[in-house]
């Protein structure tokens, strides 16, 4: 006997021959967690007909993604043996972009061909396809690319959440927010929506051959007011002499933004007036966050993290809301699509055998830099 | 003619025949502030007789003091030709107890003989009198010893203040804090204070050969839930393996006060349960505040500064209730005198050189270990 309901067969038989493709992981291994992965092939044992069926249109490879399969991340998904896998699993990725291919009659809000990302992490997205029981498991996103759509619930979230809930910000065009890892993605979505409120970005990058090319790009296509290298973020004549100027008389910077630790974090902390707040959201250098106890003492310093995934929990509301605001942005073209900038690895459902699904995938694990995602080609 | 009034001679010839002598400086050195002092006598320009008239008891020498004497601390007083100094200077000092010795016929609040403190930071303690226009300038304060007294409104009231402002601490005795530099003055208060509430204290001191005689005292004398050293602070074994015990299964460690900085602030703020705060308040590695980002990121760690001086100003209410709660419990014996831990330096107003007192003040800024508190002989 078939452990489908004949509706179910009927809707498997029609639009969804193939079975569910997922990349899941029993176990964890911080050394190197591409060997964690498998990809598991499955009709999935609730009844399909009566859940919402989600085709997996594209998901990226985040370092949180990496980190949850290395067993180093704080949140995590549940293994179970709902798959059918012989040891405890989860499906893999936290975010991704799914087209709606089946709605149940009792759901109302969603329709076939809808555009959808879920609410919260932990969804396995690493995926083809897959299914969730309720409309409000997901957020329904008109108007913008997938790449876009694929990523507003991490990096869009980030950005806008950190920008817009932390400070008051006046649009006098005094104010300022610093951040370092100015090229990141996040960055480049914070430097976006800050010109938007007229607050000033000094975005800090790494020294390299082509600064000032990367800088102009910054500057001239994201809006970034101004570019400064590490080497400038760390000198003190530079702090004393270059930037007042840069920053003019009356400004006040009243943000940082740290995704680096040490003493990248330290200098743009030091550039911080009194009574500002310093968010570190990531720890690319693996060192700590590095504050003089003077500017905590003296200068009434804040420093707190950011946590997207944390947030999103406690306030799934807040998370609806900044997605739909974010996705309208794309929608209006007033944020620049991801599209351009992220490194593209086609899974091809039909053409491809399970090992070079597999190989795809640990290629976008490994591929150094980042802002690797994967298409999914129906 | 004579700079008094007739009224104000007659006081100076009857109670106040001495002139009033100040440590006065007019410059800063970092590399040696006791260079920059000197012993100012003079009478005051003032009508004496229209003024509060103070007497000082007795004086710290904390390393606040020490550091505006090097020109390195943002709190300063303004340097005037009041004293009728040749360049302008201030008078040395931020606070100290004084008897009242004069009250003029239209202050209400105060009487000839009370024990009074600044309410501010830079008035000027080091000093043999001091004059006041208004009472709400000082704070009265009744039975507590003078070394108590002189010492509430900087180690009081920040252990007070960074106790109480901060933490809604739950009375049901598994809520703790874990401060580092466990000996000092500030420390032991709050100490002492958080017992009373119920509050467990975890308190972190440097390795040392009589480290056992001092852990006792400290948890015996002061009432430290629990001593440990620097090196069991910062090892991993022992805060996987022994520190569940020693807090036990429900304990909350919900804040963390930090005064060294480095590995020891990284040590304590790992301890800490999830969303807590660390305030600083103070550097003595010079070594940065250093915060794992997982900290900020996944925890939800705080990490902020505490300055009285800046509190007082913002709060001054709030200052003067701290005071007075402070002194009322140094008054009913619930907090223990400092008066046997200070390092006593007597000024003999009568019987000592200008050139002798001056010596005195500078082998107190001088002496290592701080706890230096100078007492007036009269």
């Amino acid at each position: 006997m078939s452990i489908f309901s004949s509706s179910a067969k009927r809707f498997l038989s029609g639009k969804m021959s193939r079975p569910f493709k997922s990349l899941v992981y029993s176990s964890h291994d911080v050394e190197d967690c591409t060997k964690v992965l498998s990809l598991f092939s499955y009709y999935p044992q609730e009844a399909v007909d009566k859940s919402i069926v989600l085709r997996t249109l594209a998901f990226p490879i985040n370092p949180s993604d990496i980190n949850q399969l290395e067993g180093v991340y704080p949140s995590r998904p549940e293994k179970t043996l709902a798959l059918g896998t012989e040891q405890p699993s989860a499906i893999a990725g936290n975010e991704g972009a799914f087209e709606v291919v089946h709605v149940p009659s009792h759901v109302k809000d969603l329709s076939v061909g809808d555009m959808v990302i879920p609410l919260q992490a932990n969804f396995g997205t690493w995926s083809s396809y897959r299914t969730c029981k309720d409309a409000s498991e997901v957020v329904k996103l008109e108007g913008c690319d997938k790449f876009a759509a694929a990523t507003i619930a991490v990096n869009g979230c980030t950005a806008y959440q950190m920008l817009n809930n932390y400070v008051n910000w006046d649009s006098n065009g005094n104010d300022w927010l610093i951040q370092n890892a100015g090229t990141s993605s996040v960055s480049k979505i914070v430097t976006q929506l800050a010109k938007m409120r007229n607050v000033k970005t000094l975005s800090v990058i790494r020294d390299r051959d082509n600064f000032e090319e990367v800088a102009r790009e910054l500057e001239t296509k994201y809006g970034a007011t101004k570019v400064i290298s590490e080497s400038q973020n760390n000198d003190k004549d530079f702090s004393k002499e270059v930037l007042p100027k840069i920053l003019g008389a009356d400004a006040r910077v009243k943000l940082a933004l740290n995704s680096v630790g040490g003493k990248s974090s330290s200098s743009i902390a030091r550039k911080l007036d009194a009574n500002a707040i310093m968010l570190t959201y990531g720890g690319m250098s693996k060192l700590p966050v590095s504050l003089p106890p003077s500017l905590h003492i003296f200068k009434g310093l804040q420093s707190q993290g950011f946590w997207v995934t944390q947030n999103s929990k406690e306030d799934p509301q807040d998370k609806r809301r900044t997605v739909q605001e974010v996705a309208r942005l794309y929608a209006e073209g007033k944020l620049i699509s991801p599209k351009d900038e992220v490194r593209v690895l086609e899974w091809d459902v039909d053409g491809m055998s399970d090992e070079q699904v597999l190989d795809l995938i640990k290629l976008g694990i490994t591929q150094k830099g980042g802002k690797n995602m994967v298409a999914l080609k129906w």
